[in-house]
Order: structure tokens, then sequence, then C-alpha cells
């Protein structure tokens, strides 16, 4: 039996294209397990748009970039096939980063990141998905940075993503005015029909300050910002004073070899008394909980719904990952392997 | 006997100019005020950068911007000298935002800006200098928006001005590393050997991001920004994870016709999660008597230098303003008026 891979073959320069990944089929790893690793199965991968910047040199990124020649990382959801770890027996579900291979050795105790074992009542593409970081990034940012308060107008970027519509719904639920921004007509009409915020603004084809500055007379209170770039610009051209902007990602510039600058006018931002925050979901390892059992809860209420965009197979991972930058998924986008351990 | 003004002529394009300033003489105001009008006599100036910002026109300005041909207006004392307001009688000294002109009529309770009475214990100058708002904002910024803790890096731009010199002081005081950036190496001479902070940095003559790299190998945790533009870009590239950039101000884009932009790359923003913000000293009203006691306190007892530029003669205003975009000021920069009315 041989390891599938899919590794990173150079760098990508703008756009990330096929070419840049490359197929291999390594040997399985040594079946001698030293104390403290295990061998896992990866079930599934999340593909993040955030992902695109692991691939940049480290001078972009903000950890380890994926080495040349070494596979492909992301989110993923595992079993452990053997165990040298008394703490992770065989048949263990485990979410964390993964990398693009069928089989790995993992070394939890010793690893850069965190391992968690995946909650009982969840299948690997729940809690990848409709439980994984994206909602909880949706609603730890929105709550723990952004903190709208009832009444307030939130506005969303890559609303109708995975994070944003997360984030447009729980906002919604804790009584904000919310406001999507997103490309094209059909994303507006489900994030309006379907995810019942106020409005949408479709990017593509209308004047996003001139839309904000009609819909939000009064301002822009938050701004949940996933895109950045022009549309950034747009929403402090509108912000209220006092708003606030929970900068979850820059989706803009991942895909190319330019930053996303921020602000045009920092004078708008002293006058208006304006607070600009990044975040990552690791700063609040004592949120997530609560965070969880919030979206837990309304989604098995029917208060929230959620998209998922599954491709089947090994084989998809790169084309799929491609579809994160032009649009052409709908929802948190998984891919699930084709390659499962047999049960032993 | 005319009451003398200076009016703003024509919005400054660029760099501010004597040109800008027309001098006039006015007849005094109507002998007779209406209920709850008082007549003050306008004591001392405070020159401030931001009043720049005024004299553009309100697209921006956060405040109704000077209009033409009407007084250059700032952060001023007076002395009430004939009053139908029973609250401020006759010798009553006040400060508030003034026009520059010898006498006004101020209707204190219709006025869309505050005016305090000032507290006995201090000169008109000592009120509207080291007691007054450059101070309390310094004081305030740092504290209720930078929020350093003890230990950290905190770096200061326009170090050696009114606002800067005093955040340096209060930073050290309360136990931080600090660094200022300010422009000649008199001025950073007189950081470092009368304010006692750390280390400062010439802009001038020193390539900042490099220094700051050499002087905080771990990062800056907390950035009070006067000035914007590069210098803000350069203490961006060296931010700490979970620093804190308090903007006071963005001296160098008040004197031209370009807005200051804020980071380069808002990934950096997110990766390290900054948290950038905005302030105006009017949002703190009940940290002022806290800051300023303690400020009382720490001159009182020679913890804190303060450098003040006292000019004497309203017809000095104009070029005292301009000296504040080119360096030629040292320390809070006020000018004192040759008109007294006669005590009565």
């Amino acid at each position: 039996m041989r390891n599938r891979q899919w590794l990173l073959a150079r760098r990508p320069s703008g756009s990330v294209d096929l070419d840049d990944f490359e197929f291999a089929e390594a040997d399985m790893p040594e079946p001698e397990l030293k104390p403290g690793e295990i061998l896992v199965n990866n079930l599934a991968f999340h593909l993040a748009p955030t992902m695109r910047n692991w691939m940049n040199d480290s001078s972009r990124s903000y950890r380890a970039s994926v080495g040349l020649g070494t596979p492909v990382i992301g989110p993923g959801a595992a079993v452990v096939v053997r165990s040298a770890h008394a703490k992770w027996p065989v048949g263990t579900r485990l979410l964390g980063v993964s990398r693009w291979e069928d089989y790995s050795v993992l070394d939890p105790d010793n690893s850069p990141t965190l391992f968690v074992p995946v909650p009982e009542q969840f299948t690997v593409t729940e809690a990848l998905g409709v439980f994984g970081l994206n909602s909880l990034t949706a609603h730890v940012g929105l709550n723990q940075v952004g903190r709208p308060k009832p009444g307030e107008t939130v506005v969303v970027s890559a609303a109708a993503g995975s994070v944003g519509s997360m984030a447009c719904q729980i906002a919604r639920l804790q009584g904000c005015r919310v406001i999507g921004i997103a490309g094209g007509p059909d994303k507006c009409a489900w994030l309006v029909g379907t995810c019942g915020i106020d409005a949408a603004i479709d990017y593509k084809n209308e004047d996003v300050s001139r839309r904000l500055k009609d819909l939000c007379p009064d301002g822009v209170d938050v701004f949940f910002d996933n895109v950045g770039g022009p549309i950034l610009h747009a929403v402090m051209d509108n912000i209220a004073p006092k708003g606030r902007v929970a900068v979850c990602g820059q989706v803009s510039a991942y895909d190319s070899d330019e930053p996303a600058p921020g602000p045009r006018d920092m004078m708008r931002v002293v006058y208006w008394r304006v607070r600009i925050e990044g975040f990552v979901l690791g700063d609040f390892p004592d949120k997530v909980p609560a965070a969880r059992d919030d979206i837990v809860r309304w989604v098995r209420d029917g208060k929230i719904v959620h998209r998922e965009d599954i491709r089947q197979g090994f084989g998809q991972l790169p084309s799929a990952f491609l579809d994160l930058f032009t649009g052409r998924n709908e929802g948190t986008l998984m891919v699930v392997n084709d390659e499962v351990a047999a049960p032993r």
C-alpha cells in the first residue's frame, strides 16, 4: 500500500494554480511508532482560505509555511489506526492541522498545533463543518472582538461564506440589524431569504459604499471583515462613531502577491474613535465550549442554516481548493478521503 | 476700541501658509448681552496641530470646519468681562474652544463645545499647558486605550512634543520600557537625558524600522501614535503579538492634501492580533479628574518635566502656528494676548 500525498510543488505566484500542487505516492510510514506517537488515517480535510497564506514563504505567514515538496497542511479530521500514546487509543477520532496525505504519524504532545478529540455525538464532517473552526471563529470574533449590542448595525463581508454566513446569523439571533456583502445575486438572495438577514449588497454589481450609505444612514457599528481591500475601504467610509472592525481575514489579498492595506485615512479612525482589531480563534480557548454549545443549540433548533460543500475523494483536493478563490464553493468546503483504513 | 481678529482667509492647500490668515479689526461686540451670554477677553491661545484639520473643508474634519473669513478656532483661556449668565460671573476664568480675537460673546449653555472654569490654583498657561488638554490626552490615551502593563515596551511618536513627551514620561512612571521617536538629535537627547526614557530614535537621521528591530527584538507592545504615515508603517513592521496602537493623531498628514493611510498589510493585524484604536479626550470625561490629579502630583513632585513655548502678543498667532509643522516649537505652544481688559 502507498501513502498518497499532495505536495506543494512551488509557491503560488498571484492566483493559486493546479500546477502549484504535485501528486505523490510515498512509502507508508514505518510500522514501528516511537513512544507518544500515533498513526492516523486522515478522513476529511477542511479547505479554508487562510491555507493560501501558509503556502507563501514565511515572511508573509504567521506560522511556519508549508515547505516546498512537502504535503499541504490544513484543518482536518483523522482516526487513530495505530497508537503508542495512552491518551490516543486506536479508534479515537481527532481534529487538528492535517497534512494532505492518507496516513500521518503524529506526536500530539510535541506538536506545534493542538489536536482535540471529535466530540462523540458529531460526525467528522459536522465536527469540521458546522460545529468546527469556521463557526466558532464567527461566534468568538463577533462577540469577543466586535461586541455588537442589540439594535446595532452589523456588516459582514464574504457574508455567504462559511464564516460569514454564521457571523450574519449569530448577529441576527442576538438582535442586531445585519447587512451582508457577497458576490452575486444568488448569494445575496440566499442571505436575505434563507439566512434572514436584513439586507445584502452584491459587490460584483453594486456600489458598496453608496449602498451602505443608503442602508446605514447612522453608520456601521460593527464590521466583521473577512475580505479587506476595497470592501474594507467602503465600510470605513461609512463606519459609525465608536465603530468596531473585527478583522477575521483578508481574503481579497490571499490569492495575490500584494498584501491588503488598511484604512485610507487614519484620521477617520481618530475622529470616529474606531477600534480595528485582528483576532484568531486560538486566543479564546475558554470561550470555545460556550460558543459551541450556542451553535449546537441553534442548529438543532433550526435557527441557523449551514451549507456544506463536500467533495468526495483525495484526488479532489487541489481543484476544490482553487474553487475557494473563484467563489465556486457554496458553504464550508470539505474533501472526504476515499482511503479509509479497515477497522482493526 | 477695536476687536482684533485673525481670520481664515483661504483653506490651506498643502502646507499652511501665512497668507492663509488675514488680520482684521472688527467692531467691538454690542454692549447689550442676551440672557445667558457672556463677553470674554481671550487671554491665551493654545496652538495644537489638530487645528490644522479644522481649517480643511468639512469633508475632512470631524467638526464644523472654520468658515472662510471667520476667526480661526482653537483651545484657549479667557476671562469673563461682562455677564448675563449667573453661573459665569465677571472675573471667572474659563477654558474652551476660543476664536482668535480679543473679545468674544459666548453662549455657554448653547455652545457645541464645552467651557469649564480654570481651577483656582492654576495660571491660565498652566491650565492650558502642563495641566491642559495635551497632558490629559497623553494620560487618558495611554492608559484607557493603549493600556500598557509594567515591563511592556511602549513606543511614542512625536515623542518630544507636548502630548508625546507626557505619554513617554507617564509610561516610564508606570514601569514600562519607553522608546521615543522624534526629529533630530537635540530632541532625542532631551528625551533620554531629561525625560529619562530608555531610548530615542531620530527619524530624520535613522532608519526607524531597523532601529526598532534592534531595540525591540520582542516587538512593540503599545504604540502611542501622534504621527502616522511612514512611522506607523515602521512600527507596524515591529509590532508585537497582541500589540496595541492608540491613535491620537496623524500629524504627518495634517499639513497636506493627502490623508495618512493605515497599515500596509492587514494580515499582520490578524495574525499578530493587533488592536488599533482611535480616541479623543472628550470620550473620557470621567477619567479626567484622576488623570489631572496624577499629573499635578507628578509635576509638583518633580517626576515629570514639561516644556512650554509661550509667545507674547496676539500678532504672533499665525507665525507661531506655522512653527508647529516645521518642528520649530519646543513644548506646548501658547500665545498670550497683549490685550487684557482692565479689571472692572
